[in-house]
């Protein structure tokens, strides 16, 4: 990836930050860290611990700690700053909008907004998008191509729905609130009772309600409840292809990786780490700030605070223990039919 | 999620039945279990065990058994039915029906279809859907936005298909359906083989069926046949994220949670339920009535009516044994430690 | 499925090769293997070992290989070829474009391309399709209804996007790709770190590549990079339902299989094969041409031309040896507390 940033432009993002050297290029090209930097680009140095390597990066441009007292080499240049991580946040953010721009405001002419929907003129709804009736999306929303907002669901402002996302009826999203393309909010939930050889259905009446500052991944699907709410706590961050099952509450801030599975009605709470490819039964409660193994099965409540790993679920340090033994296990075998053959 | 249900009308759903009480409310907000039930709740007795939790229920109307022979308490009614949990599905079909509207017949202005498909004047097509050729689409079946029908593609009557959901060329859909959002059928089967280090593809011509009363939930894929059909039987529920390889057969009625996923060749009888992110290797027989635990891994056939747990799967007793044991391992090598060391 | 081919075409696909034997039907109407072919039907002997089961075959045209010396029988036709799968495939592709036929050249009436999008004239945009600025779309591509093709985003030649498809921003598709129903190509990656209970946000201005010959199944999603780019080699197919993160590197002709999930920043390099659900964390090399187990479970590099399975992944001759093992625990565990009573 290779940008066309113009140093003048990224020296004015620190205008009140002091630089030392001097740089004969006009344009940066790219970003990287300081061992594999080129001439061109910017690096930083967010971590003391790398400081060694600052006087062998060869990048044009590198945001370093304000107490740094190293020199620049020929053609390089230092920009001193209490926090070089949010520095590079902030060059990041330059270049979201220069090549991620903001799409336009108002409604593009092939989308159907129905009458008694209500979008705000700051919103931006894409081409081929579909806004229920009694809809509302906020202001500075931008909703891309191809969106299904479903009969009387409300989307918060300064969100980003990205295309062919279904938003499905009377959900609520909230504020700045990111929900990747593909993603399905409030699909029917999953209850089905096999009675006499026949699944006999639950009927699903309830919503989903998507919290402010949510961000979920591409093509993952939150089912709504069967009365009342399945809900997405604020803060948390979902990635793609995660399955959420009906009246389930994620809490605030938990942090969900992809091809996680939560089955119907469990409550988790705030700051839950889960690992990839997890699932977890239903009915279950998982305390503040358990951390979940990718590939775990959780089939019963967690305590908060724990680290579980593996199927069944043990803490983690008495499953690195088992899998050790494991492998032990063809000695210990072979031990104990010695140990028998004395006999 | 609340409702706002007039008393009048969910008393005349039930107009033969006896009642016993009164209520001074005009409207019913929410439908809860015994326990929860607050005023202006409708509760329901659907399991004789919890009958001693009726006298505590604070809903403003309560589903008992016909047989039930306590009193109501102040400002609450009691409706006696020979099924409450079936009174309960009528006031769920009721508040459906105010809640998710069914979608006005006739084709939306902004959805293409073809001049040689043929659509029910009782069927509706949502916005922006495309209706291939020689498509056909039965009476009473809602598609809402966004989807796409294939050539000579023929979905049944009273089916609901939710948006974005694809049924490519040639697939059959029977009636009473239903397809949840982004669902994919008839996807090009994933046939390769590597043959010195190149994939050679396998074409795959056939088609997927879909027969009655099947439901599959948001996102899942299935893949067409290689040169016969992929088959889902009737009665038969999946859930979101499911993946349902080529020339997969699978029965009447089975149970399918999330995150499943079934190579290609699959042959899986009626009545099978499947835990969710279980998956199955390639040509199997499933056996009619089986159990498949969550996460579980199936490398060989199941015989009907068997209970499987595990990677590699193991009968669900042995499963859980062998869990015992594991956890005890660290003490058996202990043990066995010891009573070397005395020798 | 059935279908309708005459005869004399298919006769017309192998003019070159010599016949024998007559055959009254007109046209033909399957395909099966050796063992199931019925009248109308075409059977082929793609494998000398199954050669005894031509003479019981009772398909009207075999294909057989050209050193084939028995001859067939009443009403029967054999082709005699070079390489009789050779010649299978032919007549696939034959089917397939009856079946399955190329859409036309030029932007349907209802999608909408950018005044400064670039399509090759030979190339065709579905029902619905939204064309970005500055993007491009190749010769003889064919892109099915509702795909949003992104802000500068290249699709190469001779391509088939399938309904529903989002490839975003800055994207590039090589030539002769295939992506089914509701693939997703870039997304924002999934970086977040855990800092004082809030989940802070790493920005992503990376794209994602898909070099030529790549084929990706419906509903599976691909994550762009944080400042580079995620990379799908030339060949590599992957299966349904795959999520593949941020800077992940997939070499050339890998097979991924559905469900799998790729942490990012993981390098795979050539000819790797995947089986299903497996997963991987992140930053790993996995080596040239080895090989994972469904469900197995990614933590360490894998060295070039190893098989692993289970998690944590062990080398499969071992995994099944402790599997064997497993099962006798029961046993070890009472034999030893005999041997413990003893004393």
């Amino acid at each position: 990836m290779k940008f066309d940033l113009k140093l003048k432009e990224i020296l004015g993002l620190f205008a009140q930050a002091s630089t030392v050297g001097n740089c004969n290029l006009k344009s940066l090209s790219g970003i990287s860290s300081l061992t594999d930097g080129i001439q061109g680009d910017i690096s930083f140095l967010g971590n003391p611990k790398y400081k060694h390597e600052v006087s062998g990066c060869k990048a044009s441009l590198v945001l370093v700690p304000i107490d740094f007292d190293k020199d620049p080499q020929e053609n390089q240049i230092f920009i001193k700053l209490n926090d070089p991580s949010h520095g590079l946040a902030l060059i990041c953010k330059f270049i979201e909008n220069l090549m991620y721009p903001v799409t336009e405001a108002g409604i593009h002419s092939t989308a159907f907004v129905e009458d008694t929907a209500k979008v705000s003129p700051s919103a931006s709804i894409g081409p081929f998008c579909y806004i229920g009736k009694e809809a509302s999306v906020g202001a500075g929303t931008q909703i891309l191509s191809h969106c299904h907002i479903g009969l009387a669901t409300r989307v918060g402002s300064h969100c980003k729905i990205h295309p062919g996302v279904k938003v499905l009826t009377r959900c609520e999203i909230g504020n700045n609130v990111i929900l990747n393309a593909g993603v399905v909010i409030g699909s029917e939930g999953y209850g089905f009772e096999q009675v006499k050889g026949e699944n006999i259905k639950t009927p699903h009446l309830g919503v989903v309600i998507v919290e402010d500052n949510v961000e979920i991944g591409a093509n993952s699907c939150i089912d709504r409840a069967r009365f009342d709410k399945s809900l997405i706590g604020s803060g948390t961050k979902i990635d793609n292809l995660v399955q959420i099952g009906h009246n389930v509450k994620i809490g605030k801030d938990c942090l969900i990786v992809a091809q996680v599975g939560i089955a119907g009605s469990v409550r988790m709470e705030d700051q839950v780490i889960v690992g990839g490819q997890a699932g977890f039964a239903g009915h279950l409660t998982i305390g503040r700030g358990a951390r979940i193994a990718g590939q775990a099965g959780i089939t019963k409540d967690v305590a908060p605070g724990t680290f579980l790993k593996g199927n069944p679920a043990l803490p983690v340090q008495l499953a690195h223990r088992l899998s050790v033994l494991q492998r032990k296990l063809p000695d210990l075998f072979n031990r104990f039919a010695q140990m028998e053959a004395k006999k």
